[in-house]
Parts: C-alpha cells; structure tokens; sequence
C-alpha cells in the first residue's frame, strides 16, 4: 500500500526522479533540487522527508536510495491495476494515454455495452457482463468511467457491485455512491470556464 | 466578463440550475436547494449570494432572476471560444464530449499538424500553421492541448504566440509559458493514483 501522500506531493516525485536520474550524482539535496526545477526549495525538503528517511542534514540524499523510495511511493514495480467503463472516444483515447506508467497505474481492461473491439491497443475491451467476475479475479480496486452522462449512473451502480472502491468519474454528471467508495469528479468543462475566468482577471 | 467565482462555486452553479428548473417554482431558498441536493445550507447560502443579489431574508430569491444570474455566471448565453491542439484520440473525444455547454464553453475549433479530417463532428480540424490567424481573427483566449508529451512544449509556444492566455494542458509533461498566461494541468494518471491511494486507507 502506498504512503499517505498529499496529492501535490505525489504529484511532484515523478519531476524529481526525472531531475535525479538526468543529474547522474551520488549525492542529491533539496536545495539542488529545488533550484534545478525552479520550485520552492521547503517544499521540496518537505516532499522528500515525506518519502524517504536517508537524508542527511548538511550532506543530503543518497541519490539511489531516494530514487527508490520515490519509485515505491510511485508504485513503479507494483501498479495499481485499473479499468475503464466506457469505450467510446474518450475510453479508446485513455487506453492509449500515456501517463499512466510513472504515476504507477495500469490499464488492464475496458468495458463496454457493445464492445466494438476485443483488443484495442494492449487493453482487452470485455462486454459489461464480465466486469464483476473480472474485478474480482484480479482484486481491481479502481476504475475510469467514461459513459455519456445519461449512463453515468447506471455505470457507477455497475462499478461499486463489482467492488470498486475508488471511481475516478469523466462522465459529466455527478454520480451517487455506497459509503465506503471514494469519486473523484473530473470536470474537463468547468477546467476550461475556471482557467478563462482567471486569465481573464490578470 | 464572469464575475470572480470560487472553482468550487462555478462547479455547483449548474447543479442549482437543474435543480430549481425540475421543481419549477416561484420562490427558492438557500435551505430548499440544500436539502434538494444534500449539500450544506451555508455553502449553498454563500453560493447563491455571490452570483445574485435578489435574495431576502426569510423569502428567498425570486427563482427567474437567480436562474438569470446564475446562467449569466455561466455565460450560457455567451460561451467562452476554446480550441483544441492536437486531434488524436484525446483530442477528437473533447471535440464530441457533451458537457462544454453547461459551463459556457464552446470548442470552435481544432488543429493539428496533420489534420485528417476537415470536420469533426461540428468541429472543424485546420492544419496548425492557421492557429495563430484563426485566434486572432475570433478573438479566441483558450486553448485546450491535447498532442503527446513529446510535442508539449512546442505546440504550447505556438498557443502562446498565437495569443492565447488560457492553456489547459492534457500532454502528460510539464509546459512552460510566459508571463500573462495560466495553465492548468490535467494530471488523469495522478488522479487514478492519488485516489487509489485515498481509497486504500478507508
């Protein structure tokens, strides 16, 4: 199970690890770090505490050590496997996403009403049916719903049977949940009217 | 202008709507919305004031006025122009996704290094070199990108140059801007990751 990490600072580890990796030293501190990055450098003290003890004060990190705390807290060698319900224009353009690795999530199947395809990119594409029985041989917690916001529900209520706990919900429509499972609502939308609001203000 | 909104505050703008449509009244209260939706009532009450000053103590607000400033802060009437950078998959699923309108955002149009269709749906795909043209000629402010990590950076100064101040960035890598611009970043790998991370600690 990963660390409890604050979002930003899970957020920043895969630039640091970027950083280190192409630095090529033994030793790393915060301050080089930070300056290297352009970041604020108690952040950045802050951040690497929070995954790793080998510091030292004065001398800093050991490069190789920190590298792989940063890569645990990532989950690099062990991802979390995900599914995405939903394999319309934005499932198929998720499947083939290619972040997912450095945060430490692995797509491993979508599911749809009508799965147009069986095999889309490496991600298999399964009809709805199957998504209990799949979750639970592979112990899936998390899933990517990507329906039209009129199934938005029905999907979410198809997710949480099948035992999802964490719902990461792109459908524009807010879904309901049992106690116990955790929605991130993304709102690609609002993002756009947000940030136009803001700029506008400068 | 949209009048400066809270994120969370232009989030909910849209639940309130569709609330007090469906229960089509002449009156509505703080706490009747509240209760409706099952949110706080001081959250609600907050909400409802910044974007309209029709409200009386004990009354209420007259439901036609604050559905007009509502849809006003919203700018319903008056979307937002947003394009797209980049028309792959991500890029082609934001051009059909259905949920712009509700926020005030209209996608007016796409580019791409190599545009494979003319017309994507309503969307028209010009080729990248007419997107410092196009901006200037409708005015348009934001910009959402969607090409790969590898392309980030440079399809970004192309945004810059072509004027646009508002970038919400897809690419999977860290975008560098002038002064006078705001970026958000879409981290959908961090999202799967940190809420997996959340969920595993219930």
């Amino acid at each position: 199970m990963r660390s409890m990490l604050s979002r930003a600072t899970l957020g920043r580890l895969p630039l640091y690890l970027q950083f280190i990796r192409a630095t090529d030293t033994e030793k790393v501190s915060a301050a080089q770090i930070a300056r290297g990055l352009g970041l604020g450098e108690v952040q950045v003290r802050k951040d690497l505490a929070s995954v790793c003890d080998a510091g030292l004060p004065k001398v800093g990190y050991p490069a190789a050590a920190l590298c792989r705390d940063m890569e645990k807290a990532l989950r690099v060698d062990a991802p979390v496997s995900a599914v995405i319900v939903g394999a319309g224009r934005l499932g198929t353009a998720l499947m083939e996403y290619d972040g997912f690795r450095e945060y430490g999530v692995e797509i491993i199947a979508a599911f749809d009403r009508t799965p147009v395809s069986v095999l889309h990119g490496r991600v298999p594409v399964y009809p709805m049916q199957q998504l209990a029985c799949f979750c639970a041989s592979r112990h899936v917690q998390a899933g990517i719903l990507t329906v039209p916001a009129a199934s938005a529900q029905s999907a979410a209520d198809e997710m949480t049977a099948a035992g999802l706990t964490a719902i990461l919900n792109f459908a524009p429509a807010p879904i309901k949940v049992p106690t116990g499972v955790t929605v991130h609502q993304e709102n690609i939308a609002l993002s756009v009217a947000y940030l136009h609001m803001t700029a506008g203000r400068q």
